[in-house]
This record gives structure tokens, sequence and C-alpha cells, in this order.
């Protein structure tokens, strides 16, 4: 077994797609930011009347999705043809659970592209409430599933989170 | 209990800091990648031998931080004085534990510039292993430290993690 | 009278700042969006119900003020210290007016942080309703106020609107 | 009537394109600058002798459309084609005219790159002779033109400007 | 002969290639950096023991070859299949040659993107060495191969370095 | 002797300057392109009559000086205070001579502002002249002088060009 972002020499390089096949391809990532009930409570009040930290986060995942090349140093740049970000309210456990789905039609997959989503929202929401809860804690930052290209699909199972 | 990030009619803007002191600050954040034994084998050997994920994944971080106010959207741009990035490995629990510090002597704190660090090192751990673990998961980013400024110090409590 | 961005010899230059005294600046932009009355409507009701298309406009306008420059290529980059946009329906001319205000303590001023920000939300406007309405039209783009620095204060005459 | 960047719950999006079909597409779009008689006089002499503001906001202009999916939050990531920046004096109005014109064989449209050219070009035109002309304005950006994919051919009625 | 970046008129323009042909195409190119013995003994020992200045290189490198549309103005943004750099020690001469190979699927060819990633590479052992030897040189950055598209091949002679 | 962008145990870190002091500091940096003597006459008439190829590469050069900090991975972001890019014609060597000039009163120094500026400048002009001259070669990239700080003034002694 090999990581495929170093040559036979240890040397880190830009893997060579340009063999592979322009199929359908899509990601889907999840994450989680746990937060003090009150917290909460402000996020879901602000998103109807005093402010919408959920819309403004998901913008932030959205953009910086399309930043990926940019940030991950061995990323491809793609033309990503889909991305979208959602949100689940966890109460019992305190937390919001962010799901990011992103499709291309292209050469590799978009693993990263969605899990950069669930990240850079993630981040965003701690920034937008950190004047009242520095204690937040981002986790369970995983890829879900993932379909097309030749490696094929891959299903994160149940039991895995 | 507000979130500074809006107004009071709920509209965010990027609050203003013309009116707050010079003052050195830092931030020490922290998180962790979950990961299989045979993945963190592979990256223990490379680091000497095949191939150097961490100190790539670093680099990542160091650059990501620097871009903060690009990826994170009420950020403010800032010029970060230092930013470095530890790993310690925790065989025990199969993951590696990532630490990323940030100074400044400006008018704003630089706890994002530290959790961005964390969460892009982070990312491109995934990244350059993904090929041989897709199931790594990312977790428990969270600020320990923060210092300066006039909310004054942050200290994360132990038993929080 | 002259053009201070290019020199004697006509060419291109960043202009010096190094020797310009910190102060507070604050620089006041506006601009317009006329568009059909149903179009507005849709943006209005949006905001409620269906999708908050100046919640997002604003974001881009903020984030845009913050990559002034790296758009424009005289532009001295800047760690400006606030940015707000405001909007105001002026339902007889069936346009929305944009003004954005941007503040610094700095060496030089924040007029292009300010245009950019009215541009850039003006833009998502227009791209987030073109699919109803391609004939909108963005207008009035122009500094309202600027004070700060030593070429004193600029408040643009009533009538000049 | 709906907007396309909302889901039904009113969620921003970036529109699935995946399924869209790769055709030639262009658009051109325009807007104009209003200045002092005595402000066009000094562009016009210097782009022959004392420094070429046009030049440089035609770059400018270019670089920035490049840009637009980093500006535009819900812009798909395009490989423009080409891109061109003209201008045109208007001595009798005082104003320089900008035309923009933007191809791609692409899944989608490239409206909002016209637009942010001239956007850009605009602005750059401010930003150089601001300091000479502070009460610059920039008027009427608009689509004139879309051709190729599904919506089909858009041109802007004359009596429309 | 003319240069193809302007139209007749010499206005700068992003040349169309929206009628070329979507080939395989790659180039490669050179650069070195000459400095005094002791520092090239530094980046040696350092890749094994201290401090890895070319691995960070390399990194720097691939992440510009990246951005070459952001940097170079006229320059089509591209997806680019691959990137790789690699280093030669001439002890001889004391200078480090560094090469670069981009490879694309395109409509136009990746000769910028081989010479960025050339010059940031050379950029960046210049910042990490150079509070060892400021009097580094920077030399000899050039286009060896180019491959694929209507130009069809380049090879640079042999005599020509 | 040691390179200071590597710790103790060979970490890459980004070099904390919050100690350091704010001074005026300023760097000076060179570069050259061999052409073809065709090539350089068209670029000598083009600057009148058919293109401009050194005004936009100077604008490039210009634009990407700013952009230092995210190019070189351990460079710190800076508010550059001034840039300028000069050019002399070399006809006996056939080749063109780019000096950059950067000014800043910060806590660390702009030698790679000034090489970054001389870098993409060069890049430029070889993509606007490569239709007609791929053979091109950029040499002779190198810091002249650098003034301000704790080390102080440095300059090249003639004889090492």
């Amino acid at each position: 077994m090999k990581l495929t972002h170093f040559d036979k020499a240890g040397k880190a390089r830009m893997v060579d797609v340009s063999a592979k096949k322009t199929t359908q391809r899509e990601a889907v990532a999840a994450g989680s930011v746990c937060m003090k009930p009150t917290t909460m409570r402000l996020i879901k009040a602000g998103a109807f009347e005093k402010g919408d930290v959920l819309g403004v986060a998901r913008i932030a995942g959205i953009m910086a999705a399309k930043k990926t090349s940019d940030l991950i140093p061995l990323c491809h740049p793609l033309n990503v043809a889909s991305i979208t970000v959602d949100f689940f309210f966890d109460e019992d456990k305190s937390r919001i659970d962010i799901k990011a789905t992103v499709k291309i039609t292209g050469l590799t997959g978009v693993e990263m592209e969605a899990l950069v989503a669930v990240s850079a929202t993630a981040l965003t929401i701690y920034d937008m409430c950190k004047s009242a809860d520095k204690g937040m804690v981002i986790s369970d930052i995983m890829l879900l599933e993932k379909r097309g290209g030749k490696s094929g699909k891959f299903v994160r199972r149940p039991s895995a989170k």
C-alpha cells in the first residue's frame, strides 16, 4: 500500500489525472459543531429575527469549496458543477450537524471539496458565535459517500459514526 | 447576550475594531485526525523515507492561516507575526494531534487564524492519505488558549476535552 | 493637474504612502440596482420566506471589499477595521439602493474598498435574480463621503445625485 | 417564477449544472464612467504621452473576470476561453463607455464574467483618476447580449438604455 | 510577425481559444539557483535532518502553478492534470537546478504554468535561505519542451543553455 | 549558521516578528529577459504603436508583489507602502533589464516582494511574446539593495553581477 501523492522517491507531486475518464462524480461529507444550549438557541432565534448565522456560514462553505485547490497543496483545480450545504439541529447533543454535497463532471473526485465546504461552514459558525461561546468544538468531519470514478462507490458504514 | 457579528437589526457586519488597542495577542488551537493504525504507520515511515505527509500538511496549515479573512466572511484581514504548527502521535487512539499557535501585534485576536491553520493541516493529511484510508475522521478542533485584548485570557479547562 | 498613479514619465506605479500619517479614515459609497417591480417583490418576499438575496449580496460585498488590492491594480493592501453594507428599497423607481461604509486606522484612504463593496453587492443581486430578470441595470456607483487623511473631507453635494 | 439560486426551502445553493450541455457561449456587457471634461482630457492625453489609464483598467477588467467565481458567491468556477474589453469616448456626455465580451465552451453562461469585467474596469478608471476627480459616477452596467445554452439568446432592446 | 496578445489596434486581450482542439499537452521548464557552497551544504543537510528547504519549495512551486492565471494577466484559467517539480544538485557550479513538468488535457498549452512553477520554487529557496545567503541568484528560467496543440512540438536545442 | 525558517527540530515555521521594531524598510531587486533582437524590436515598437508589453508586465509585477505572502509559504502578509517597476533596454545583449523597488513601514523586510515583482514582470514579458520567441530566458534575478531593520543595509557588490 502506498500514498499516491508521493512518487517512488518520496517526493510530493500532483497525481497525474490526464488518463482518467470524465465521469459524473459526487461526494457527501459531514461534520458537527458542539456548543452550549444557549448558543444554539441564539442561532435558531437569529435565523428568523436577529441575524442569520447559518445563512452566512453556508455561503462561506460554498465559497471555500471553490477554493479547495488553493488550500490543499496537491488538489487539482476543478470546475465543480454544484455545491449544497445543509444543517440539522441535534438538540439532545446540543450540536449542529452540517452536510455538504458536491457534484462534478470531471477527471477526478470532489471528496476534498465536500470536506472543505463542511470545515469552512463549521469555522464560520464558530467565528460568528465566539463572542458568546469560545468553547465550541468542531468534530466528526468525515466523508459519508463518494460516487463515480475508477475507485467506485464509497459509503461510510453507519456504525462508523 | 448577543452575537457581535450582527447589528441590532440582525444584519451581518464586520465588527468595527478601529477603537481597539494595538496589543500583543496570541491564540492556540488544537485538533485531531483519527485513522487506521496502518495509515499512521505509513505517515510515520514517510516522514523519514518515502514522503513527508506532515511536512506538506504543516505548510498547508500555515498558508491557509494567512488566508483566514478570505475564507471566514466577517474576519478582519490581519498581518500575523508568527504561525507554528506541531504534531503529536497518539498511538493508543490511533490519531495525530495537531496544535497551531498564532501571534500578532494588532487590533484584534487571532483565534480564527489558529483554528483555520489546524483545519487546513488536518484536511491536507486527509487528502494525502485518502488513497489508503477514506474513513479518517477530523475531530476536536477547538480553541485551547487566547491571550491579549480587552476580553483577556481564555484557557480551556482540561475537563473540556 | 496630474494623475498620481503615474510618475513623470507616465509609468504606472503604486503611490508611495510611507510618509503619510496613520489616521482614522472612513469612506461611504453608494449605488443602485434597477429592476422590474416583480423582481423587487421576489427579493422582498425572499428575505423572509424563500431565500435571502440581500443577505448573500451583503456578504459578497464585505468579502470583495477585503480583496480590493487584489482587484484594483494600484491599490495598497490594507487592514480595514470595519465594513457595513445597507439596503434601501425605492419602490417608486423600482430599485434597491446600496450604501457601504468602510473604516480604517491607516496610511491611506478606503474609498476604493467602499466602492468595491457596493459593486460586488450589486453584481451579486444581479447574479441571484438573473434567472428572473436579465435586464437589471447597476447605476449611480459613487463616493458619498470621505473623512481623514491629508486631502481632508469630501462630501458629495446633494444635487450631484 | 422563482430564483434558481435558492432551493424550495429558501436555502442558497450553487445551481447544479452537471446535466447541462457543453456549448459555445458568449456574453457582452456594458457600463459607463461619467467624469469632468478635464478628467476625460487627462485620460485621452495620458493614453499617448503621460500614462495609460485605460490600458491598466483593461488589464484589471480581464483579471477580475477570471476571479468571478471568487467574488460572486454562487457563480461556478469556469475556464473562460476569451475576454476582451473595449472603450468608447462619449465627449458630449463626458463619459467613457466600456464594453466587455467573454466567450466559453462550457456548461454554463458567462454573463457574470462580462459584468465583472466591466465593473472592475470602471472601478480602476475611478481609482487612477480619483486624485483629480472624486465625483466620477459609474452607471449603466448591464447585459447587452447573451448567446448559447438552453435559455437561448438574449439581446437588450435599444430603448432599454 | 505579431504578438497574439494584442489585437490589430494594439489593445491587450485574452486570446480566444474557443475554436482550439482539446488535446493532451505537456510543458517542461527549467531554472537554477546559484548560491554559496555553504548554503548548498545547509540545504542538503536540512533535507535529511534539520529542515526540508526543497520539500517546502516544491510545494510552493506546485501551488503557484495552479495560480498562473491569477499572476499572468492574459493567461487562461486551466485545470492542470499534473505538476511535478524535481531538483538536481550541481556541486561544481554550486547551484540547484529545478525542473517542472506540467500536463493538461485542454484547449491551450501549459508553458506558463511550468515556468511559474520553476520561478516560485526558486523564489522559495531564496526566501528560506536568505538569512544565510542574500546574494543567491536565480537564472536560466526557460522552456525546455512543449508538446501538443496546433503549434506542435518545441524542444530547446542543447546549445541554447 | 542556521536557516531561520526552521526551528531546532527542523520544522518549518513562520518566523516570529512580533518583537521586531516598526521601521522604514526598502528593497531593490533586478532581473533580465534575454530574447531575439527581433522580439526586442517588437516590444519597443509595441510600446508606442501596436501593444504595450511592458505596460502590462509592469502591472503584473506590481500585482504579484502584493500577493507575495500567498506565493511564498513562510512569508509574512505585509501592507507594502510603494512598488515601482522600471525597464532598461540593453541592445548589445539583446535583453530587457527589470528593476523593482518596494517600500514599507513595518516589522519585516520586503526583499521577497521585490524579487516576486521582478519575477512576475519577467514571466509576463515571456507570456506576451512567446508566440514570437519561445526561447527567451529569464536570468539574474537577484537582490540589489536592502535598507532598514536589524540586519541593516545590504548592497550587492558590483562585481557580483
